[in-house]
């Protein structure tokens, strides 16, 4: 990001020229200022708009004729559907949606220098005193939050989980004072779900791994119905031996109290365990990094995107995990992303998941286009191209060392990519599969997004939105917009604030008002 | 159900010879005796059990040969793929699946006789004289609840919805007596899915026919974030003039508080119209019944399912509302329900839906024999042939006057088919979307089953679920099985009871406890 060039000469007719252009070759670039910029407004020195554009939109600096390519971050987002006059507002209405680069096309070449697993001693100061508080588990994983997760095979015992969510939360939280909160994982699946077709791998595997989450501290524990299709064994880790699993049509449960009874006992059992987890000190090696970005706009491939980018490096430096995602996001940024494979067979298992969800939205008669929101375009961003480019900047610039399907977890340090819709709870909740113990979510038109089974750090593109969302946005990354600050500068702020709230010393916004959503399992398969 | 032949007579091994047989050329019979009943007891006056068989379980009333047909309800539920002595435990394991019926080869000849709509003067005793006490709306549909609803137009803005549900019932609800509950339909759709694609329009009308579900009075509110694909406009009702839309992005919140302020303000209003709603006395044409069964075993089509068909013929001849649902559990018994199609048009509708769903499984690599549970086999239910043979019981014996497609609402009263999943909750969701105000579901394994939105009525199909889940359970369907009470006596305490609950003068098991479910949105389109 290097190439960002700021003007900030205000236009004759008093409108505040501020734009930023991402790369020299750019030909558009976008309007910084945040109530727009008026027409008559001169913008890098010689662009007088011809009209006013909205902030977040682009201008074009010279005139295209139809067929010209458009560029912003040095890459081709559209082509000119007709003459674009120097100075004019370009967008969705006069620019078409480039074809995805071909999967066959994209060659993989030299493998990248090697993983930015430098060795300590040559670590900057800052990254090599990094250290966080978390609660490590037996099987070497570190907590975040410690968190009693009440694992269902189906969804017809949210009614019963629910109600017993908060009788534990009332009556036993108060017992055992170092948990955090109960969550049940409540979701859509386990009975009349085809279970045997080739889709349904992808949600089992998903409920199985965030059991496991590092913030439950290895306690599963499973509540059943006992005549559904999802049998709750397959849901126990593999070498288990403390979960457990409460079926409610046992035969010893006479009514719903007994039930609850139950539940309550098991729940005792596993709360015991987890009163005695204690933070310890762990290294940035330890933090599992999941990157989302949700109701994006154009700055947040400036601000947001780069930024929390910038913050990924420095933990993939120090020897952590980091992982993006959103499959429809990189999908017009694959031959940017293939070279940073770590060799040939992460490489190509990039391109299966591209080509995995290419014929999945095929099949439902969509395509990747249909990823951009009306929010995405009110912002300024024209089309998936656009949105693409601007996404990948939250996976910085490591090289990718190994790539996992929707539902798996991450076993490589080092940034992975975790391969999810874009959908931002689907993508969530996998994500949570994959094993994160952290999760930052950049966001520019807003949105109230929040998980309780992991710290969620919501990053805002513009300080217009953290401003109004004042307590909701817990890192600004818009002062980078207007060259207040570097993207270098604020992505150590954010990799600080990581640490903190990895500690449990800083609480994110949506733990402090509790607005958690429900997790959304990603299910390809068909209802029955 | 006439045809139903119950045998007592009790074994020389000393075990209770209970069995059913349905129809007088089946030539298997169910097991009744809760115990199951052992080797060496005698059936039917001439069986001899070669083995244990439990109950729910079927019995081979005469050797069947590799190939033979094995017959129940009259129809064939499959071939036996082994000898299978006379005596023997007929299941998955002995018996194969057949074919659907072919949706072309079903043609469509008679119409059946003129709709049940008897003139009310030659109703008998019991069905003129009945009514109950509803809330009637202004466009002529009756509520049987007083709810606010509030409708989202996108998954993210659940954290804030879920925190006002409990805000409202606190501190606004004490102040408005008449109103019962306040409930937040929180989804999974809105934004990060393909809205063009063509599966769309599913979740689209299912939610904005939800928002006008005759209990929550037509005070439609929603709550949207701005951004997202789904505009809230399109889940505003036609000709309206007193919804309201409220953005979470709307620039006059500052913060999460303004946003609780306004949503407060705007539920204030509908609240105090919904406050003024008062029950007044409705006749049985007012009721729209959903007639739904999950976690069926082999009684179901004995009791609960034929005696909520038995209620449902009532209603319909009283000129109510009633309507059946579940595709993959009607799709195996379609030769019978084609004929009974009020004429050519709807014979057409219902094969058209068989035909939709029979392709969306195919593009998932399903088929409608993914619809059996392990808790239907162990129930007794060796396949979905069977299964369907004792699902359709609960549509009763009426015409069927019309067939609605996933998410529309239903306009003609009589019975109706709404199409949907079997998936208890997709199934649900869409039968509030199609304007049910009273909901009856059939259970034989059990499940806790519950909706806030309309009343649900438990019926067990077998006593010993029942006793056990005295408390969850609403009505027993089970003694029709021992022969101690008929279809025809507990259908009509069954009607009895559809009465008391839509007067809101009983109470069902999952209102008296507080479990409600969490909808599921039946979406065959894909994420991005
Ligand atoms: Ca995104
Ligand atoms: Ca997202
Ligand atoms: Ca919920
Ligand atoms: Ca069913
Ligand atoms: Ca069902």
């Amino acid at each position: 990001m290097k190439n960002i060039i700021i003007d900030t000469q205000t236009s004759p007719m008093g409108a505040r020229g501020l734009v930023i252009k991402t790369s020299p070759n750019d030909n558009v670039a976008i309007v910084a200022t945040p109530s727009g910029l008026k027409r008559g407004s001169i913008v890098l020195g010689t662009t007088v708009l011809v009209e006013n554009i909205p902030m977040g939109h682009k201008v074009a600096l010279q005139t295209l004729e139809t067929g010209d390519e458009v560029r912003r971050y040095g890459q081709v987002i559209g082509y000119a559907t007709r003459t674009i006059e120097k100075g004019s507002w370009v967008n969705e209405g006069n620019i078409s949606l480039p074809e995805p680069p071909k999967l066959e096309d994209i060659k993989y070449v030299t493998p990248p220098a090697p993983n930015g697993g430098v060795s300590s001693l040559s670590l900057p100061v800052g990254l090599k005193e990094a250290s966080f508080m978390g609660y490590r588990n037996a099987d070497g994983s570190v907590g975040t939050k410690n968190v009693l997760a009440i694992t269902t095979s189906v969804q017809c015992v949210a009614g019963i989980t629910n109600f017993i969510e908060n009788k534990i939360r009332k009556e036993l939280l108060p017992l055992y004072p170092n948990v955090d909160d109960v969550v049940a994982f409540n979701h859509s699946y386990g009975c009349g779900i085809a279970i045997d077709a080739p889709g349904a791998i992808v949600p089992i595997r998903t409920i199985k791994n965030i059991a496991q989450n590092p913030n439950f501290g290895g306690e599963v524990m499973i509540i059943g119905l006992g005549c559904e299709k999802l049998r709750p064994e397959r849901l126990l880790p593999d070498n288990d031996n403390q979960s457990s699993i409460l079926y409610l049509q046992d035969e010893r449960f006479e009514g719903f109290y007994e039930m609850v009874d139950g539940i309550m006992e098991m729940a005792e059992t596993h709360l015991q365990k987890l009163n005695q987890r204690q933070r310890t000190q762990c290294s940035v090696a330890d933090l599992v990094v999941g990157m989302q970005c949700g109701g994006s706009d154009a700055f947040s491939g400036l601000t947001g995107n780069p930024v929390s980018g910038f913050a990924a490096d420095l933990i993939v430096k120090a020897g952590g995990t980091v992982f993006f995602s959103e499959v429809t996001e990189v999908r017009d940024a694959i031959h940017l992303l293939v070279p940073r494979a770590m060799d040939a067979t992460v490489a190509q298992k990039l391109k299966d998941e591209m080509a995995w969800y290419d014929n999945y939205l095929y099949q439902g008669q969509a395509d990747r286009s249909a990823n951009t929101t009306p929010g995405n375009k009110g912002g300024g961003l024209s089309n998936i191209v656009e949105k693409a480019l601007g996404s990948v900047a939250k996976s910085g610039t490591s090289p990718i060392v190994d790539v996992v399907s929707p539902g798996e977890k991450v076993s490589k340090k080092g940034l992975n990519f975790v391969a999810t819709p874009a959908s931002d709870f689907a993508c969530g909740t996998l994500q949570l599969a994959a094993g994160m113990n952290m999760h930052v979510f950049i966001t520019g038109r807003g949105t109230p997004y929040g998980l309780n089974m992991v710290p969620v750090i919501k990053v805002s593109s513009n300080s217009k939105l953290a401003n109004r969302w004042h307590d909701l946005i817990d890192f600004d990354a818009g002062p980078v917009a207007f060259g207040e600050k570097t993207i270098e500068e604020m992505g150590w702020e954010l990799f600080h604030l990581i640490l903190e709230v990895a500690s449990g010393t800083k609480k994110v916004a949506t733990d402090k008002l509790g607005l958690y959503n429900d997790l959304v399992l990603f299910n390809p398969g068909p209802l029955t």
